[in-house]
C-alpha cells in the first residue's frame, strides 16, 4: 500500500508542485541567446536548491556554455540516472502568445486545463514531474527509493555542445548508473502513454549566400546581376523533388525499412493523419508520397528550412538587390545516417547549385545520429506495465520525430542505456508561442513516475 | 560671355555649395519609414527657404504623406519645370557604412574627393546641381533666366503614393510649362553626359505565404506540414526558367524589341559588361541568355526579390517550422507592359504554385509604366549640344534601368514632356551603405545645368 500513499500525497501536493513549477518557469533560461545567460545560471540554482530539499547533494557545474546540474543520493536497489534539461527556446514572435511566456498561469481551456508558458512542456514541466515523483516518495518514506544520480542539462535547446565533453570528463561519475530515465517526449495520444524507442537524430547547418559585393539598386543592376535571394531560393527549392523526397546524393543510402513487426504495431495505434494535421490547419501531407504520416514524422529522415532572410525585410519597400542571403536549414536523421556526411553532402550540394561568380559560407553546424533503444532489458516491460496502470489505455513503444541525442550520448559514452517517458500532448506547441503542459500531463505525470519507481527500485 | 560668369561664379561658389548640400542631406528624411516623418518635413521646409532665398514664391503642400514642395516664379522664354525628391532610402545594414549616413563629409578617394551619405546622390546632390545653377545665375543675372516652376516630392523611394492625385488636383497650376527638366538620373560613364530617353516602369509586390496555423516543432511536425519557406522558395525560384527569362504567363508580351537604329547606337557605346559586372564583384550576367548587358538594365523587364524573410533569423538556431514566411518581390517594366496586369498575371502564378493547404496574401502593390521619351523637340538636340560642351565626351541619348514614374506622369496627367538630365555615377552605391556623389558630378553637375539653361532660356 505504500505506493497508494505516495499517489495520495501527489494528489494532495499537487497545488504546490504546480507553484515549484511555475517559479522554474518565470526564469527566462534561453540558452541560444547570450542576453539570458544570467537567467540559465539562475534556473539551474533554482534546481540544485529543489534538489538539496529532497537530500541530494546538488551543485552546479561550471562548462563553457551554460552549468549542469548534477546531484547523487545513496540508496539500495538498482541505480537509476535521471536526465532532464532546464533551458528553453526562444519565444519570439512575441505578439503571437496571448500572454507573457515568463509569467505562467493554469488556464481553463475546452480541452481541460492548462499550465501556459515557455517550458510548461518543454521541458521544465515534464522534468518536474519526475522531481515531484520523488518529492512524495520521500515524504511518505523518508529517503528516495533507490540509489540515483540527477543530470539536468541548460543547453539542450542549443544544441548541448558542452555535453559529450562534459560525460568524457566525468566517465566515472556518470557511467555506473543500471539506466537512465530521460523526461523529455510525448503520451502516443491523450489516452495512451509511451516509451519512445526510436529517435532522429538531427543536423544543423546555416548558410550564407553572397552575390555582389555590396547591395545594389535593382533599377541599375536587376536584370544582368545575380541575386542572392534567387540563387538561396532556387537551391532551397532543388533539396526536395516533386515526390517529397530530399535530392541530396546519397541522402537515403543509410535509411532502413521498417520491420514487418514494428509497421504492423504502428499501424495498429490508429493514427489519425487527417486529425494531425488538421489540428495544425492543414490537409496535404507535404513529406515522401506512398509513406504513411508515422513514418514521415517518426522514422524517415527530413529535411526543413527553419529560417531565411536576404535583403529589406522592414516596413515599406527598398527595391534593393542584396549582397547576401541566408537560411538556417535543419535534417532529421534516421537509422545510420551520419551526421557529418548528411554535413557534407548537403554543403557539396548547395555548391552545386551556385553560378560561377557566387559563394556560399556554411557558419553553425553540429549533429548528432537517431538512436534506436532496445526493449530487451526487463525494466522496459515493467516500466510499460506500470504505466498502463495509470491511464485508461495501456502504453506503447513509439517513435518520436524529435531529436534528443542525450539517449545516444548516454549509450555510447557512458554504456548506459536510456527510457524514454514523458506526458506532452501533440497539441503542446513546445518551441511555438502560446506553449502549454495539460495539467493532466503534470498531475498523471507525476503519479506515472511514482508508479515507474515502483516498479524498478 | 554672361554664361561665363555665370560658370566662374559656380566654381568660386562651390564651397559654399557644398555646405548648403551637407546641410540637407544632414536631415534624414526617410519616406518609407513613418519615424522619419519629421524629418521629411523638415527637409520640405528646408528646400522651401532655399528656394525663397532664389526670389521663388515657394511653399509646402500638404499631402497624405509627405509635402511636396512647390515654388513659382515669373519670367520670360520658355515655361521650365524642375523636379527632385528630397526624400532618401533607408539606410541599413548600417554596420556596413563606413560614417554616419546623416554626417556627410568630402572624403579622398583614389577615383577622386566625393561626398558621402545617404542622398549624396539619390536625390538630394542631384537636385541641388539645379538649385545651385538657379543660384549662380540669379547672383550674375539678377533674376533666373525664364518663368520657372519648382516641384519636389517627398515620397518618391516609397513609391510616391501622394503624386498623382496631388497632380490631378492641381492641373491648371501644373499643366503650363513647355519642358520638364528632371535631375534623378547618371551620366553614361565618367566623361560621358547623358540625356535618357527610355525608363523602365515598376510594380511591387509583397506576399505571404502561410503554412500552418503556428509555428510548430519541426521534429514533431517536420516531413509531414507544409513549411511555408519551402513553399515560398520554391514559388520564387519557379519565376524564372534557366535561360533567366521570367516565366509568368504573358509577361513578354508587351515587350518589343530594340529599334536597329537604337540597337547601333548602344553597341556604339563600347559598354564594358565584364567591367560593370566586375565592379561588384560579379562575372557572369544573370538575365536573358542571349540578350546584350545594356538591353538587360536598359531594355529588358525583370523580376527580383528585393527581401524574404521567414522562421527563426536570430543568433543561434531553432528548429521551427515555421506558420509563415514572406518576400517583397519587384518588377522592371519596359515597352507596353500593364502594371495592373503584370501584378494580376503574378498573383495568379504563384497562387498557381501553392500546395492545396497554403494559401497566400498579397499586402503592398503599387505600379507605374515604362516610358520613352520623343527627341523631337529640338530642345534635346539644344541640351545635348550644351551638355557636349561642359564634358570630354559628346551627350548620348541613353536608356535607364531604374523607374522614374514621374516623367510618365507629367506626360500623361499634364501633357509635359520630360527632358531627363543627372550626373550620377555607377559606383554611386545609392540605395546602398556608403551612397557618394562624385565632386566632380556636383560641380560639373551645376555647371551642365547653367549651360542648358542658357541654352534653352
Amino acid at each position: 500500500m505504500s505506493l497508494d500513499a505516495v499517489l495520495s500525497r501527489i494528489d494532495a501536493d499537487l497545488p504546490a508542485a504546480l507553484d515549484r513549477l511555475k517559479a522554474l518557469m518565470r526564469i527566462p533560461s534561453i540558452s541560444t541567446d547570450p542576453a539570458y545567460k544570467a537567467d540559465c545560471a539562475r534556473a539551474a540554482n533554482w534546481l540544485v536548491e529543489d534538489l538539496e530539499s529532497l537530500g541530494v547533494k546538488a551543485e552546479t557545474r561550471q562548462t563553457p556554455g551554460h552549468p549542469m546540474v548534477v546531484g547523487h543520493i545513496d540508496g539500495d536497489g538498482p541505480h537509476l540516472m535521471f536526465y532532464g534539461h532546464y533551458d528553453v527556446q526562444p519565444v519570439d514572435p512575441l505578439e503571437l502568445w496571448n500572454r507573457d511566456p515568463f509569467d505562467p498561469e493554469v488556464e481553463d481551456t475546452p480541452a481541460g486545463k492548462v499550465i501556459r508558458g515557455r517550458g510548461a512542456n518543454d521541458d521544465k514541466g515534464q522534468l518536474m514531474t519526475f522531481l515531484e515523483a520523488c518529492r512524495a516518495w520521500k515524504e511518505v518514506h523518508g529517503a528516495l527509493p533507490c540509489k540515483m544520480t540527477f543530470f539536468l542539462e541548460g543547453e539542450e535547446e542549443s544544441g548541448s555542445p558542452s555535453l559529450v565533453p562534459f560525460l568524457e570528463e566525468n566517465l566515472a561519475e556518470f557511467s555506473a548508473p543500471d539506466l537512465a530515465l530521460i523526461c523529455d517526449t510525448g503520451l502516443f495520444d491523450n489516452d495512451t502513454p509511451a516509451i519512445t524507442t526510436m529517435l532522429r537524430g538531427m543536423v544543423k547547418e546555416e548558410l550564407t549566400v553572397t552575390g555582389p559585393d555590396k547591395d545594389l539598386h535593382s533599377g541599375m543592376y536587376g536584370g544582368i546581376a545575380a541575386n542572392p535571394i534567387h540563387v538561396l531560393s532556387k537551391a532551397l527549392a532543388a533539396l526536395h523533388d516533386d515526390q517529397g523526397r530530399v535530392t541530396i546524393p546519397g541522402f537515403y543510402d543509410a535509411v532502413p525499412e521498417l520491420s514487418d513487426e514494428l509497421r504492423a504495431q504502428w499501424d495498429g495505434l490508429g493514427f489519425d493523419e487527417a486529425a494531425f494535421l488538421g489540428g495544425v490547419g492543414l490537409s496535404v501531407p507535404a513529406g515522401e508520397q506512398g509513406r504513411t504520416g508515422l513514418e514521415m514524422i517518426w522514422s524517415r529522415p527530413t529535411c526543413e528550412v527553419n529560417g531565411i532572410w536576404g535583403g529589406y525585410t522592414g516596413a515599406g519597400f527598398k527595391t534593393v538587390l542584396p549582397s547576401e542571403a541566408s537560411a538556417k536549414v535543419s535534417f532529421r536523421l534516421v537509422g545510420q545516417q551520419d551526421p557529418k556526411a548528411i554535413s557534407d553532402a548537403f554543403r557539396a550540394f548547395i555548391r552545386s547549385q551556385l553560378p560561377a561568380d557566387c559563394s556560399v559560407e556554411f557558419s553553425i553546424t553540429n549533429g548528432a545520429p537517431a538512436s534506436v533503444m532496445s526493449t530487451d532489458d526487463p525494466a522496459f516491460e515493467k516500466a510499460r506495465l506500470a504505466l498502463s496502470e495509470e491511464w485508461p489505455n495501456p502504453a506503447a513503444f513509439i517513435g518520436c520525430g524529435g531529436s534528443i541525442p542525450i539517449a545516444g550520448y548516454f549509450k555510447t559514452i557512458l554504456g548506459v542505456d536510456s527510457m524514454l517517458i514523458g506526458f506532452g500532448r501533440d497539441d503542446d506547441q513546445i518551441h511555438s508561442p502560446n506553449e502549454k503542459y495539460a495539467l493532466e500531463s503534470f498531475h498523471k505525470g507525476i503519479r506515472s513516475w511514482a508508479r515507474v519507481l515502483d516498479a524498478l527500485a
